[in-house]
């Protein structure tokens, strides 16, 4: 169909219960609306701002609990690596592997990455511009893996802020399909506590704009406790606005992919 | 209607014909689409980078073509104003006052335009944010004008570039309605060569975009010939490529106008 | 001499005490360092943020009151300008007219500025690379006037702070003598108040580097109240530290001009 | 004494002979200038722009070379790393370990650097406040190593631009000593070639900056032929022009460090 694809889930997994409940949901939603869906949850942490913040479950443990959420609602996940070995080690557990902004320079990453044969998701740096883009995309197809996206998160705007250039999209969809991650991008860094700030408020303006500007999917982070998640709680869709949410997003879908 | 308005023509005023010929075929689609209206025209251009950077055919003459222009095709009209002595002379021709944005702080600018007892559109400045846009609000408001608007034209980023962060759509709609010019939000400025460029190809990503985050009006600069305009044809849209724009965008806003 | 020159007195003309009684000081400590020295006072401030905001106390008194300080302690002054009209009127009371950041592309008003034959100074818009100001000094140039000055005042990042990038100095020396405002370059613009905000205590810090890397002139509003004074209080130089940072600043610039 | 030290070397460590003959260069001219100093070059570039770019000549063999240049002329050694397994393996070989300002927020890599008991210079992020420093320096001192230290490589301003925040400099020193990267400020990120810009004709004016600012340390990268460098040829100081530079820096120093 023509509809657009979520990659959607915790920030974190904290734990199998949080997963399955939050997968559960979105896997009921998305089915009653066609949305091609992949479930989204970090087994780790890497780049947290202060040392002091929360990393994970354990690395096994929450790779696992990834699987499950597969097999039990036959859908493909995806999750982050930070490191060359943690490559192949997440690949025997997810379908897509995605590669954090702040690391969308490290070549060794996006090499290792690609020659798992998974789907590899890019996010775009917030130091990057959408051309510079293209050299990343190429690095993974150089190694013979035609199965780039990229993830546009939001570009620094002076220290504490960060912007979408939705001139970008159409740019960057040159390259690669395009995903837009409505919550990272809603972030606000470097905030004098040592935790990232945001604005959960505009989640629909920033996903509607997307859609009309013609990304292929979305990315949103979500927990049925935003308040109480272990990381990003600042930034991440309440579990509860999903589905009104989404229900808008597909009648729009169907308008723009008409013109 | 639930539709969006239109503020368009070209950007300056070159002479009465080329005046007429743009206005009568923007009255003619947007009729046909009912989007409510106004014909914009500079009387003067005031704040080229270059001294020998075109300026205008005559304060009078210019106004009084735009005065024809209302008479001819019965729609309001639009023109920006520079000093204070500007807005009562304006007055007279036009239905809008619309501050530049580079001149946004001017209080006694507001302020005389705001007196007129017209309309005043308001350019947020490329060095302000959306939250200070209700400062310049107020300075109309207070003067007892309830009939501010504001235009949002990009916000600069690195020297030579500029980006809309449609996060401020929502925060300027509760301070007055918001337009947003998609023409001008597209440029570059700060070039070498003293000519402002622009990237006229994503001008219906830009105002997709804007419909979507749910801006009450556009505004778009548009020329017969934009390589051969006397100003700012670096990022005119093609008079001819209109219709189809705005009829897909009358179909956005339907959508949209429902959630 | 090589040593650099000063401008600097309150922000805005309050009283012809304040006035006399900060000049006196400026001239005596600047008499004793050999620093060529040119008062400054706006008569008018015509952008506040807010319509609430002081503006002054009457342009012609204001004016008066400059005359009086260049009078009593044979000092040239500077004032600020906001319209064409004002160019005439004040270049009968001052020496060098200025230039508002925000106003730096408006061709009229640097023509008026210029055609008065006095100095211009003209500050680089916080929307402006340095080299565009090439263009804005030939807007001087081409009327016959030689005497054009630039003022670096900080450049826009994001929408709440503002920073010197110190590469311009070297570009914009090609074009004109620059000068350095170091207290307008620590302001913070759009806070949530409508009132602009500063870093004072980094005055030190950026004039230094201004001197090293080879700026011809420092601005510096001072005032012996910062906190009651009636605008840009809060990043103004407390007038009781004004000897002891020139004192370094000389000595800086004497090595500095030997290289 | 109180001059201030110096990091510098060639970007890459092409070879045996190439290091050896800038490290004796350099260690003649920092010997007759009073200037502490270490050697610096990078056994592997990890992140280059393009899959293509020179990554290096193997990692053992690169190594090797920097402990060559410590025992051939007695000065301590600094290289970057990019993999936790990376920080044991360097610190067999050089004195102090650096982060890239690209991985300044992956704890997981601080904290390797941190245990290996090395001095650790960490660069700021060009996506990162100052402030946000003190985080990054407290994952070092929480692992109870004392010897961080800041490297100020430039701000992302736009996409292809950086600029340097001397704000900062007073900020980091809060949290340990800062050196000033003056070839990498200098960078000009994202062109569309996909190789990173440069204007190393402003090297001096950063220099002096950043040395009247108060930085402890300078960083800048050098070769005899920086055209014909395998990377960041666009913005080295040719070693030709270093002792006349540092002679300069050292005069500046001698005065700055009197106030």
């Amino acid at each position: 169909s023509n509809n657009f694809f979520l990659l959607s889930g915790p920030c974190a997994i904290e734990g199998e219960d949080m997963a399955l409940r939050i997968a559960e949901h979105i896997v009921e939603v998305t089915q009653k609306l066609k949305i091609p869906y992949v479930f989204k949850g970090s087994f780790k942490k890497a780049n947290r701002s202060r040392i002091d913040s929360f990393t994970g479950i354990g690395d096994e443990k929450a790779l696992k609990i990834l699987r499950k959420v597969s097999e039990t609602f036959e859908v493909p996940t995806i999750t982050d690596i930070h490191e060359k070995s943690d490559a192949a080690m997440a690949a025997e557990y997810v379908d897509v592997l995605q590669i954090p902004a702040f690391l969308a320079r490290q070549t060794d990453l996006l090499v290792a990455a690609s020659e798992t044969g998974k789907v590899v998701n890019i996010k775009k740096g917030q130091f990057m511009s959408p051309e510079s883009m293209k050299h990343a995309v190429t690095k993974i197809t150089e190694t013979g893996n035609e199965q780039a996206m990229i993830t546009e998160r939001g570009t620094m705007f002076g220290y504490q802020d960060m912007v979408v250039d939705f001139r970008g999209i159409p740019t960057m969809k040159q390259y690669a399909p395009v995903v837009l991650d409505v919550t990272h991008s809603l972030q606000q860094p470097n905030q004098s506590s040592g935790v990232t700030g945001g604005r959960p408020a505009l989640i629909g303006t920033m996903a509607k704009a997307g859609i009309a500007a013609g990304v292929d999917g979305l990315f949103m982070e979500t927990h049925f406790d935003p308040a109480n998640a272990k990381s990003d709680g600042a930034n991440m869709l309440d579990l509860s606005l999903l589905e009104r949410l989404l229900t808008d997003l597909v009648a729009l879908r169907q308008v723009v992919s008409g013109f």
